[in-house]
């Protein structure tokens, strides 16, 4: 049977891959690359780069063209699935015709397959139709918010206190309930901008575990202009950019400060 | 300088090492393990191991006894609080004895050093003391929550949505309000099981990562009873259990059950 390997391979340093990455990679037939447009020509050299280190001989690179994707659409979850069914549609063609019967094909998933990745769902969605069959393993990985808190040298929970991650677009809307420690993925909008009258510190980074890494860190107050500012002008020196980022509020409660 | 290097070295199996914790590994000329007793020299031993494979030659290794801690306290802060301090004590004496000047000690995190782990706070507690003098590199790793994910195969998130880090002890109190996925850490009394007159999902693992890992997954209804015998037997067989799950609520607002 064919089997399907999404494997982490941490957020954009190639030291952040795990030995066990290294192995799945070496035991790929074949390596399938989601081709997102010029703007990301970046991410596929790294994930190139990984491949020519790691992966074994013969292996060969198939690399799917992407389909658009309406992020401005106000149904955002049905946006994503419609791209999701497309997508889906692409690479079950693709595992069918390249994947060798008994062989392993992979996907190289930035970060940790399970954090605001679709690789998985894909993947469970081309399986659940049944046309082509394959088992399928995640190989986790060094997360981009695990990078953003050791790059600060914080610990994402204080103690014996939750944390919430959430996205720019529920951020921009209001303030989570109930929680004092935020980590915002996938905000092209800079929700952190709303909260610069309120007591929280923010811990950002973008290009994290990369040569081009940025991180900044302060009161939200005196720092967000200088986020804005430096996410601008990295955008537009890159074409593109990723980032995350911790929002912390002060003193909550009285508690401690510390993580434990 | 003297260096101390915080690294993350995965949720118990050794192929979770990264290649840049195994590097960090080898330059280390002392490592610190902090003894918690009896019920946890399989941990010790997998640390050894990990060492046995990629120290570098001629590293030592300082075992430290680590302070009684009150669990049961009712201030669980102060309690932690407490003995952190003592903990600081044992260490900016160790760092001091056993660090050479120019040289790098290492702790070894089970997991990423971010998540629930005190060894950051204490390291820079005896920074801050000043009686040492020393830098600090962090290095990420994967944490048991992304292996809890992988070894399910399953998002932490839904498309968009949240989801909440917390613990056993929050957990028991009350369901968080306003997040429908929720990954709880120290759970040590099953607090999942007042939860069993509700629609949702747990997916639990125990010993993630290694030979004795335990995975259970259902609506919670269902399969409570199975993981509380289960965790029982496995802690009364092996002295001691680490474990974490994650609880998702079905069909949130009708949304999405998959995650993006």
């Amino acid at each position: 049977m064919r089997s399907i390997l999404i494997i982490g391979i941490g957020a954009g340093d190639p030291g952040q891959l795990t030995l066990a990455a290294a192995d799945a990679m070496r035991q790929a037939d074949v390596f399938f690359l989601l081709d997102k447009g010029a703007e990301k020509q970046d991410l596929i050299a790294l994930r190139h780069e990984l491949m020519a280190r790691f992966a074994g001989p013969g292996h060969r690179v198939v690399e799917v063209r992407d389909p658009e994707r309406d992020r401005t659409a106000d149904g955002y979850v049905g946006a994503v699935d419609d791209w999701r069914r497309e997508r889906a549609d692409l690479l079950e063609e693709a595992i069918a015709a390249h994947v060798p019967a008994d062989g392993h094909g992979a996907f190289l998933v930035w970060g940790d397959p399970a954090l605001y990745d679709s690789t998985l769902a894909v993947v469970e969605e081309i399986q659940a139709r049944g046309r082509v069959a394959f088992t399928h393993t995640v190989i986790p990985g060094v997360s981009s918010v695990a990078t953003l808190a050791a790059r600060h040298r914080i610990g994402l929970n204080r103690v014996g206190r939750p944390f919430l991650v959430t996205t720019g677009r529920r951020l921009a809307a209001q303030f989570p309930a109930g929680v004092d420690d935020v980590v915002v993925m996938l905000d092209a909008h800079c929700a952190f901008t709303r909260y610069v009258d309120e007591d929280l510190d923010i811990y950002w980074g973008a290009y994290l575990g990369t040569a081009d890494e940025i991180l900044i860190a302060g009161p939200v107050r005196e720092v967000a202009a200088r986020i804005v500012a430096a996410r601008a002008q990295a955008r537009e020196r890159k074409g593109w950019i990723m980032d995350t980022y911790l929002l912390r509020r002060r003193d909550p409660g009285g508690g401690a400060a510390a993580p434990a």
